[in-house]
């Protein structure tokens, strides 16, 4: 999750459209975009380094931001902590260039494998990666189970970038 | 998402002690593990090839799922279309080893990077990504705006390993 709000483009090839789901089949083994959006109009999106593939965030889009990343070739997404449209770097200038999109066997989660502008990170807190903690795992946790950092230095100071909005993160 | 069920493994060592959440500082700075579960119960997982960095498919564990896949070092989930703990390769052998396990900013998506047994499949299509369509963005839809498959073959055969176990996928 992060934080960067900001308007949004209309340029990109016409709309998206979004076909009716008739069949299981349709939906797994079909060519038409089809998708599944939960109880509160969303979709989970997860976003790798098109790179390194590292996963640098998990989000959720809604119809819209969908359409808009399609249309657009640019990361969009749907805050739900601040509950709206988010271009993703519209603040921070991190924007999230789209190098592929993949969507899922069930058409209800979509992989977005990305090319991040400037610092090249996706953490409202200055990581990269919102991954930033590995948690200890079976043999493992015999040298303790805290949380333990793979980022050891912020690529930019929170700060710097947000002032005073407020940290997205809901306890 | 994926379908094979059965049961779990008490092996690892230990339980699993969950930090009540405190403060953003604690939760996104912290090393103690404090996860967010949402109003179900559950937390997002997205699991990845700890090799290709492929993402391989999305699932959600809850509370029960996240310790076992903690104390085990093998991937469980909840299954939410069968609503039941879900040791991912008990039923097809497809058993997914946990190489290592992160966990986000405000931690209520985990990642896992895994190795997969046999055929390496992780999908119930029978492909080895549950991700194994692509969306054409931007400039790509000038050539059509279907779905295009980057995996052009079947690890397995659904009906071999699942015989006729209703299909997850949900309209």
């Amino acid at each position: 999750m992060t934080t960067d709000s900001g308007n949004t483009r209309d340029s990109g090839p016409g709309t998206v459209e979004l076909a009716a789901r008739t069949s299981i089949e349709q939906v797994e083994e079909g060519a038409e975009l089809a998708p599944k959006f939960d109880a509160d109009g969303l979709i989970t999106c997860v976003t790798t380094d098109a790179e390194s593939g590292e996963v640098l965030m998990l989000g959720y889009m809604n119809a819209d931001a969908l359409a808009r990343t399609i249309t657009t070739g640019e990361a969009h997404y749907w805050s739900r902590s601040r509950e709206v449209l988010w271009h993703k770097g519209a603040t921070s200038g991190l924007v999230q260039e789209v190098v592929e999109m993949r969507i899922d066997d069930d058409q209800d989660a979509v992989w977005l494998r990305v090319r991040v502008a400037g610092s090249g990170a996706s953490c409202h807190v200055g990581y990269r990666s919102c991954f930033y903690r590995k948690v200890p795992v079976a043999a493992e946790r015999n040298n303790g189970s805290d949380l333990v950092f793979v980022e050891h230095e912020k690529q930019f100071d929170p700060m710097d970038v947000y002032g005073d909005a407020p940290n997205p993160t809901r306890l």
